[in-house]
């Protein structure tokens, strides 16, 4: 049980005209994040709840595919980045003493820091009899030229990026159909699933498209067109001028504005060319390790889900990631009657936060609904009378 | 309950003779982290599990003072370093491009952007009748001129740091108590408790002296002096020719080597003058703000507790840290047998490491002992005619 009088932070109005979004507006009135620099939010307590509970979730998922979790350096060596040409070739990297004595990159991606340190644990067709997937919760950085308003598109956000090992395709295929399950599983249980869809994009080196999961969403900065016949997601980025479905060659579909929330690729034998990562088979020949690629942005998605919900009262969280899941409203002598019906509560596994606030309840029912707690309940003089809580659902009965 | 036979990881004894130090060798060796630059390590899964249990007793001791955690970024602005002199006074600053359009620090404490972001939430006594403990648990950048080898001492590491703010010195003084029996609540919980002390060390610029936690370490690039009267701890940077205890006057000390696994500093009111936190009082009075701070290197703990316990069979980890309690070592047909005694272990809340690979003896029982979990059960038939596995304790019976 928290207390919201015990809490540092408050909601404030005093948020810049500028910032139209429903969700980023929300989280900064709500005092879920503040921005240090454009593209870099600090995440207060009920923020940082919230992007934990996001985090959990995908880890859960992540490790019911058998992949392991590691936490990779957020500092790359130069040498890394300069084995795939992307020291110099990829834009957003930031580097650090770039004519200095000890030159690094600040990773925006790990395929550069995990393919070489695997270099050392694979090398027999021994250790890829199952193929090897690993994974991080990690801060990435990425010198965008232009940062979105609030946490949909940062310098600085918090990715789970997963990374595959296989022997050969067919391993790569499966495991690949593992990690995609997976990723439905995740927008499922965070909120998202029914509007998120599984997107053929513009491929890679290796494979002709790279795959997307896109939510559908009025400021999304992508546009995907959906088959009307059988549903299948095209980013507008390979749909030729005339739509044709990739899937089952009808040729009508809706379009719709979207945000990405995660990516999967085939990497092929990219990276493992650049790092010679290989392994020695039955026979005594060698061959590259076949890799994959798995993100999703866990800050951005929180943003997604903000904006995706958010109503005309304001923030909305599904109890799987809400930073609690009831919220107690005290109006009046009843902070007896909150213990108690929060230890109940909590007695389910449920996380509570009450507003003992000395306050007027517009006020208070304001904040309420501001801060996006599913499940209000009103305790009050009136509700004590019949004892039972007045309890306002956000999102329905 | 995880199968050893399913991880990505091995051990090895390919390491360079360079490395002497045992704890940071058996940590190499047990693959719980691999270098990517001098100075940055990333944390393979055994090692990730090792540095949360440690960063989770961390966050539980900080929340039982009533601390709320939050996640600053990792990039802060020029202007905030600024304000503070250390964009230019700091030699272990980051600073991204420093001459280009968008420079930014990579931060190396949070106090430039903590400060100024509680200037919109603190502005009254009212915010202030109780002290504000804010903490995170966070990846620090520093570029240090020489990075120690392992996890003592890196550019890039995990810190828990905590501010505090107050409306005077004396609430200041309070929560400073608290907060420094708090420290001793996690370094007995990690296994450090009796070796580590409390010492006082060459002060700030606001107070006399500054406070750290000093572990008894021969590798330790501190030296404490330790009065032989009172016990009270100095740094040597402090201790005149001749030591004088500044506690209780007594001449005569034990010096030791120690390595600092935590600081704690009164810091005034400094920062809160840079950035204009303030308060008004109950007459219409401005104050500022009187702050302190409070960190604790996570990984460095990891690697001193690594250094500190290894014994000649190698790692050695309390059962609060460790990455799994008990280790099941299988050898022959015994699965079954380790799976039901898995589930009676993790019932109890206990979590299991079962050696479940095709290898000899020998092997197994190096590696177990290599990777340091406190509780070894061998599974094998002998044990089976008995029906008693034979169980071996690294901390003794």
């Amino acid at each position: 049980m928290k207390l919201l009088s015990q809490s540092a932070f408050r909601t404030t109005r005093d948020v810049s005209d500028q910032i139209t979004d429903r969700g980023t507006r929300g989280l900064l009135q709500a005092g879920y994040i503040r921005q240090e620099i454009a593209g870099a939010y600090s995440f207060l307590p009920m923020g940082l709840r919230t992007l934990t509970n996001i985090a959990n979730i995908v880890r859960e998922e992540m490790n019911a595919i058998g992949a392991e979790e590691l936490l990779l350096t957020a500092l790359g060596s130069k040498e890394h980045w300069t084995a795939t040409g992307r020291w110099d070739g990829l834009d957003v990297l930031f580097r650090l003493n770039e004519d200095g004595e000890r030159p690094y990159a600040l990773n925006a991606s790990h395929e550069e820091i995990l393919t070489p340190l695997l270099a050392e644990f694979i090398n027999s067709y021994r250790h890829l009899e199952q193929t090897i997937g690993l994974y991080q919760i990690q801060t990435k950085f990425r010198n965008e030229p232009r940062a979105k308003s609030g946490i949909l598109r940062g310098r600085e956000f918090l990715m789970k990026d997963l990374y595959s090992f296989s022997r050969d395709q067919a391993a790569l295929d499966v495991f690949f159909e593992e990690a995609r399950k997976a990723y439905v599983r995740v927008f499922d249980r965070i909120g998202l699933g029914e509007k998120t869809h599984y997107t053929f994009a513009s491929g890679g080196t290796f494979s002709k498209y790279s795959y997307e999961f896109q939510t559908e969403l009025e400021i999304g900065e992508d546009i995907i067109h959906i088959c009307e016949n059988c549903g299948q997601s095209h980013n507008e980025e390979i749909v030729e001028k005339n739509f044709k479905c990739v899937e089952c060659g009808h040729e009508k579909a809706r379009t719709t504005k979207a945000s990405e929330v995660g990516n999967i690729f085939k990497l092929g034998t990219k990276f493992s060319d650049a790092f010679s990562l290989k392994y020695r088979d039955e026979t005594g020949m060698d061959h590259p390790v076949v890799m994959g690629c798995y993100g999703i942005g866990v800050s951005r998605c929180m943003g997604v889900v903000a904006e995706f919900f958010a109503d005309e009262r304001w923030l909305r969280f599904p109890e799987s990631i809400a930073p609690y899941t009831d919220y107690l409203l005290v109006q009046g002598d009843h902070m007896d009657w909150a213990k108690s019906l929060a230890g109940n509560l909590e007695a389910e596994w449920r996380s509570v936060l009450v507003d003992d606030r000395d306050a007027r309840f517009g006020e208070k029912i304001a904040d309420a609904e501001l801060f996006g707690m599913p499940n209000i309940y009103i305790l009050s003089d009136t509700a004590k009378a019949s004892d039972m809580p007045e309890v306002r659902r956000r999102f329905g009965a």
